[in-house]
């Protein structure tokens, strides 16, 4: 590191504050809107920012520095530290009365689009923080995929090489330039929110709650306005739109954009989509099946809810219907391990991601086989691809680092005085980015809002390693990351 | 598979029953002893079982046939079964009422040393019972070693290759001779088992309650002669005695064999022994410093209740000197994670095992190097050697299919109506064949008593799979298993 990588990042982060400052005028015009006095937070708080924003850049503007792996990583985790940072500035100020560990929380949970909230009385709120925290998500989720797309790839984390390889021998030519991508990506995100939001608005949602609803569906996010979720609505077709808009957003959005631009949907053939429906629709009719059977549900009632519910865990969205988990003892522990898995890469979800489940699957696969022909030739594939040793090293190394920061901050939840289930489950559900955990405080019916500042801030850094994918983060406290 | 393969495994089993057979005579010359009539189900046992086993075996003799992988992994799963249903004859026929389920449960817990029982009122069980459980506990010991130390790594099963690799490429001359091998392994196992039993008499157990504990703790079984297990002595000194002979025998039995035949400790070096030690300690440590600060125990003795009874989970025993879960939540959530881990390879122990955690600390080593220069070449380590990628799939295979079987046994339980924490709990204490739980039900201070038939048939072969390390055992669900 060097002092114009600094200069540089600095100057980056103003440009980035900038940009959350303007988006801070959204939440003051609702609040102006429907004549809360809140409005001047996000006023006071734009100013602020903005100020600060443009005299950081101001003065670090320059050249910038040729972009290596290491500034690489150093202004990703700036940007995001940056962008929580600002993110809790007016939720701080404003007078819901958060603590500021509180405040950031929130704020790393929205833009993480994670979706789990220390806030209780939503339906009461201010819609200025209402709309900011969905706003948060709606801006989180395209950080996301653009980390996802374009950053991770060249950072080489995660095995995500494997689709950087993937994408530049096929002919994918809009990958090519960057710009137009980014473009197409745009409309596209745009487009699906704006759809999402007429449906929820033409179904029975407030205007309001619609375009809140449609931010965090969008960016499987999971803040609502409401403390019941979306079983505030009660509405099966609205359980419908939720489920399409959020298991859509959970598929990569190069497919979204390749249907986009061309009308194709070859793109579809890639294994880890039809791995993700797949167990999505396992899962959700295993969950109907066993809550019409045991509790005596109707049918076509048990499947809308499933299917809801099932869906909001695996695209990591984190919506509740209503208590799943009294369903019976079956969907507590289908909760529990869903909330590991995740969606697709290259789309708004997190967890461990289909594509690395495909690989996992296939490793078994072949392993199986390989026991009896130990000296045939069984690589391990992605569709018609074979997976090369070291992406397969990449994947493991993730897993691994993913189970491993799983026990070490539920032992640390468990030190702070938290029961098992709650350590266990709030640790997963921050790292895979969902929303709700399991148990009597932060299950589907419950939330954040009793949880002590050292479990605060815990649960934040498990919300942005999920995000960064561990190792973007991790390699910050490597010493050779700091050597010159 | 052909008729000759299966003839000949025929011919194997029987003599596994012959020696069985005899094996039943010592319980039944213990309820002699101790004037219970229980001895006349253990010499019907002996007859009938010892009958069919000849009869089965002189029919079935003739030219062994080519041993093969195949035939490998066939006689592996049909000993197991052979000596699992043999063990379980004179349970289910003595009048200590066990269903079928319970007393198959009960062998099985034994002879993969997992200790988990179905058995409440231990303290007035007749003598040859318990006696035939430590018998098997014992028994089994020797099997998994020789599993472990031979067959396995033939079978090139979870990448204990490696270790085969290894031996062969370095100067350990005794691992040439299977049979001076074996020998050596059995003096030094009947040896630490003679040790173990006259400390244990010596410092305050009966010698009933010294032999058998004594079995218990050389194969990391776990099974007691009493209730409250290591709780029934209140003895500090008996709590250090079993703590040093639990994690003697989950260390690699090859360097105690090389230590007795040669006085040389330099297969200490095994990193997977440094690394075991290590968890064990920094565990230990931990747990007591918690019980002391938090319970206000006195540090000496919440030390030695932490060392017994985290080197007792480690060490896949599962012996419990009190309900450590009580001492709060940060050891509920520490007994559930050390639960994954186990002991090292080539030991009685069960679990991941250390050489695997070994590899995956360096996978994550090496990965977090590579960020930054990603064309630099970090191999993965393992001491001196360098992990073959095939290797470290094998791993990856396996660690896989662990936490795999483990979330799909833990929603059956959950199906079957347990809890979280129960199903959760009671599937990996099974799979890594450690003993007791968490939770209310198969906690230290619960058993296994209570369970339903499905759910003890499910923790049965989760038992099993765990021993014989998954793969194989599913081999034989792959239809390339059965093509000819």
């Amino acid at each position: 590191m060097n002092a114009n990588l600094f200069r540089s990042s600095i100057y980056i982060s103003g440009l980035c504050g900038l940009y959350l400052s303007a988006a801070m005028l959204i939440p003051a015009l609702a609040d102006l809107y429907y004549g809360n006095p809140d409005w001047r937070i996000f006023a006071l708080s734009a100013a602020m920012v903005g100020g600060l924003s443009l005299a950081a850049a101001m003065a670090t503007r320059g050249t910038p520095p040729v972009f290596n792996k290491r500034f690489g990583f150093f202004i990703v985790n700036l940007l995001w530290a940056v962008f929580s940072l600002i993110g809790a500035i007016p939720l701080y100020l404003s007078p819901i009365g958060l603590s500021f560990a509180q405040a950031l929380f929130e704020s790393i949970s929205a833009i993480t689009t994670t979706g789990s909230t220390v806030l209780s009385g939503l339906d009461s709120m201010p819609p200025g923080v209402l709309m900011w925290r969905s706003l948060l998500h709606w801006l989180g989720g395209i950080g996301i995929v653009a980390l996802g797309l374009f950053v991770l790839p060249f950072l080489r984390v995660g095995g995500m090489s494997f689709f950087k390889m993937e994408s530049s021998d096929t002919n994918d030519k809009p990958f090519a330039k960057i710009a137009s991508f980014t473009r197409a990506f745009m409309a596209v995100y745009v487009g699906i929110t704006v759809a999402c939001t007429v449906s929820y608005d033409m179904f029975g949602m407030s205007h309001f709650d619609a375009i809140n609803h449609a931010m965090a569906t969008v960016a499987t996010g999971g803040f609502s306005t409401h403390d019941a979720s979306f079983g505030y609505f009660q509405s099966l077709p609205l359980m419908w739109i939720g489920t399409f808009f959020m298991t859509l957003c959970s598929l990569p959005f190069s497919i979204l954009i390749l249907f986009a631009i061309r009308r194709r949907l070859d793109s579809l053939r890639d294994p880890q989509v039809g791995f993700f429906l797949g167990y999505l629709v396992l899962f959700a009719i295993l969950a109907g099946l066993y809550n019409h059977v045991r509790n005596g549900v109707d049918i076509s009632v048990a499947m809308t809810h499933s299917f809801f519910n099932i869906s909001s865990i695996l695209s990591t969205t984190g919506f509740a219907s209503e208590d799943y988990t009294l369903w019976g003892p079956f969907l507590v522990v289908l909760a529990f391990f869903a909330t590991f898995l995740g969606g697709c890469s290259g789309s708004t979800a997190g967890g461990i991601k289909a594509y690395r489940l495909v690989v996992i699957f296939n490793v078994i696969r072949a392993g199986t086989k390989r026991l009896i022909y130990p000296n045939a030739i069984y690589p391990v594939r992605y569709g018609n691809a074979t997976v090369d040793p070291e992406v397969l090293r990449g994947i493991f190394l993730f897993v691994s680092l993913y189970v491993l920061l799983w026990a070490f901050g539920s032992l640390c939840m468990a030190m702070l005085g938290y029961d098992v289930i709650t350590s266990v489950s709030a640790v997963i559900t921050c790292l895979s980015n969902v929303g709700p955990g399991i148990g009597n405080i932060i299950g589907p019916a419950g939330n954040f809002s009793t949880l002590t500042t050292p479990a605060l801030y815990l649960l934040s850094l498990m919300m942005l390693l999920g995000r960064l994918e561990i190792l973007t983060v991790m390699v910050l406290i490597t010493p050779i990351f700091w050597r010159r």
